[in-house]
C-alpha cells in the first residue's frame, strides 16, 4: 500500500513538475509554436460610441475580446449586450481613474468609503500615478470588489480582469490586491512575461498557479496616424509564438467621442476610429491568416485555473 | 416721536401691502399686462449632445436660460461653458431619478447615507413616482444639498433651481425641503401659480417672500412631430400677461442621443431636435417679437428675493 501511495505521489509530483515547465500556449493544448492572440478591446462602457464600435467589431469575429468599465456611464448599455451574448469574451476593466475633462465619473463604493481614491471634485484622479499614489489600499480592495459585485448583479459573468490606465500596476501593494481579489474570484489577470523585468513584484507576487501570457502588443503616439495599419501589420508578421493580446480602443469618431476626449489626441476619438478599422478590415484578416495566426480568448485561459 | 413712528409703521405696512398685491411683474418692474418669457432648457449636463445643442441655442439669444443636472456625466463640459459665460442664466435641475435604460447616473453623496433614493444596481430610479415614494426626506436634503455645493465647487453659480421630471413637487414633504433648501441658497424655484389648484400643499406651503412664477408652458406627447412649431407658435400667440416659463429639451438628433434615449420617444433624440429647431428659429423670433413678448431670466426674478 506504502509503494503504491509512493508511486502515486511521485507520478503526481512528475505531472505538476512537467505542467510547470510547459508553456502557457501547452498547458492551453496549442503546440509550443503556435502564434495565440487575444484581440481586445478596453473601455467597454465608458462611452456610447465605444459600446456602438466594440459591439460591432466583435460581431465580426476579428475582434473577440474586450473588458468593461464598471463605473462608467454606459454599463448599462454593455451589460444588455453581455446578457444577450452570454459566449461573448468580456472581462471588467477594473477602474480607478476618470481621465478626460469633459466627462468624468466616480466609484461604485460610497464615496465617504473610499476617500483616498477622489479628487477635490469627488471623481476619480485624472491620472494613474496620482491615483496609484494617494490610494489606500483597503480602500482600492473595496472598489474593485464593489465594481466587480456590480457588474455580477447586471448579469455580467466576467472571463478576466485587466486594469484601466494600469493603476493596478503602479506597485506592489496594489498588484497584490489585484492578484488576491481575482484569485478569490478564480479569474485571470492580464499580466505578461515580457513584463517582469520592469516590475520585479510581478514575478515575485504571482506563483506557478497564476495564468499570464507571454506579451502584451499595442500601439503608442510616436505612431503617426497614416503608419496604423503598417504598425499593426508589421507587429502581427513577426509575431512570436505563445500568447499575445493586442489590447486596442475601439470608437466611431463621432461628436460624442470627439467631446469626450477633447484636447487628448492620444486614445482621442481620431485614434480609436483608426483601431475600429484596422481591427475590422480584411487586411487585418488576411495577416491572421498568413502567418498562421490563431485567435484565443481568456474564457480558455481562465480554465486552467485550479 | 411715537407719532413719527407709528407713521413710518404705517407707511411701512401699506408699502408691504402694495407689494403684496402686486404681481410678479410688477415687483420686476414690468406693466402688469407685460408678457414675460423665460426659454427655459432642461437637463444640460446629461449628454453631450445636450450641452452642443444648447449651448448654440444659448449662443442665439432667443433661449436664455436653463438648468444643470449635477449627478450625470457631462457636468463637467457644463461647468466649463458655465464659468466662461458666468452672465449665462444657469440653474440647478436637481436629480434624484435616472431615467434612460442604457445610460445610467447615481447619486453625488455617499450612497451609504442616501440608500432610500437608489435601485437595487445603485442609481437613482427609473420613475418619479416611486423616487418619491421611497425617499427618506433627510436624504433627500442630504443628496440636493451636495448637488449644490458640488456645482459651485466646481464654479457654477446658480440663479434658480428646479427638479428633474418633478420629482420634488411630488408630496408636501419633498416640496417643502426643496424650499427650505432654495430660501437658505437665497434662489428662486420653479413654482406656477397655475400649479396651485392641483397640489394645494404648494400655496400652503409658499409664503409672500417667495418668488415663483404665473405659468409654465411645455409640450406633451400628444402633439404629433408634424405640428411641433404650430404648437409652440399657437401658445405664444395666446399667451397671457404675466410671467410665463417654456421648459424645452435641446439636443441633437444623434448617436449618443438615440442611444441614450432608446425606446423612449418621448423627450427623445427626436423630440430634442424639434424642440432646438424651433427655438433656434426665425418664425420664433418672429413670433416673439410680433406678439410683444420679452425675455427675461431666473437671475431677475432671484434679485426679488430679500
Amino acid at each position: 500500500m506504502l509503494a503504491v501511495a509512493a508511486l502515486a505521489l511521485l507520478t503526481f509530483v512528475e505531472a505538476r513538475s512537467q505542467e510547470l515547465t510547459k508553456t502557457i500556449a501547452e498547458r492551453l493544448g496549442y503546440p509550443s509554436d503556435a502564434k495565440l492572440l487575444i484581440v481586445h478591446a478596453d473601455d467597454l462602457g465608458m462611452a456610447h460610441s465605444v459600446n456602438a464600435a466594440t459591439i460591432k467589431a466583435l460581431e465580426t469575429g476579428l475582434v473577440n475580446s474586450g473588458s468593461i468599465m464598471v463605473p462608467c456611464p454606459w454599463l448599462s448599455e454593455i451589460a444588455g449586450f453581455a446578457r444577450a451574448n452570454p459566449q461573448a469574451d468580456l472581462g471588467l476593466h477594473l477602474t480607478l481613474t476618470s481621465e478626460w475633462t469633459s466627462f468624468r465619473w466616480g466609484p461604485v463604493a460610497a464615496r465617504d468609503k473610499v476617500a483616498s481614491l477622489l479628487d477635490k471634485d469627488g471623481y476619480f484622479r485624472l491620472l494613474e500615478s496620482e491615483a496609484a499614489a494617494q490610494a489606500d489600499p483597503k480602500e482600492v480592495e473595496l472598489e474593485i470588489t464593489a465594481q466587480i459585485e456590480r457588474a455580477r448583479a447586471l448579469g455580467i459573468q466576467p472571463t478576466h480582469l485587466d486594469s484601466h490606465m494600469g493603476t493596478l500596476y503602479q506597485n506592489k501593494a496594489l498588484f497584490e490586491i489585484f492578484l488576491r481579489v481575482a484569485r478569490s474570484q478564480k479569474l485571470p489577470v492580464r499580466v505578461a512575461k515580457t513584463w517582469f523585468a520592469r516590475a520585479d513584484f510581478l514575478p515575485s507576487t504571482l506563483t506557478a498557479d497564476d495564468v499570464y501570457i507571454d506579451r502584451v502588443l499595442d500601439i503608442n503616439p510616436t505612431v503617426a496616424p497614416q503608419d496604423w495599419a503598417r504598425f499593426y501589420s508589421d507587429a502581427l508578421r513577426k509575431l512570436e509564438p505563445g500568447v499575445t493580446e493586442v489590447v486596442i480602443h475601439l470608437a466611431y469618431d463621432d461628436a460624442e467621442m470627439r467631446a469626450a476626449t477633447v484636447n487628448h489626441p492620444d486614445w482621442g476619438a481620431a485614434w480609436r476610429q483608426r483601431d475600429f478599422e484596422f481591427f475590422t478590415s480584411d487586411a487585418f484578416r488576411k495577416v491572421l491568416q498568413e502567418n498562421n495566426i490563431k485567435l484565443i480568448t481568456w474564457r480558455e485561459l481562465g480554465k486552467l485555473i485550479k
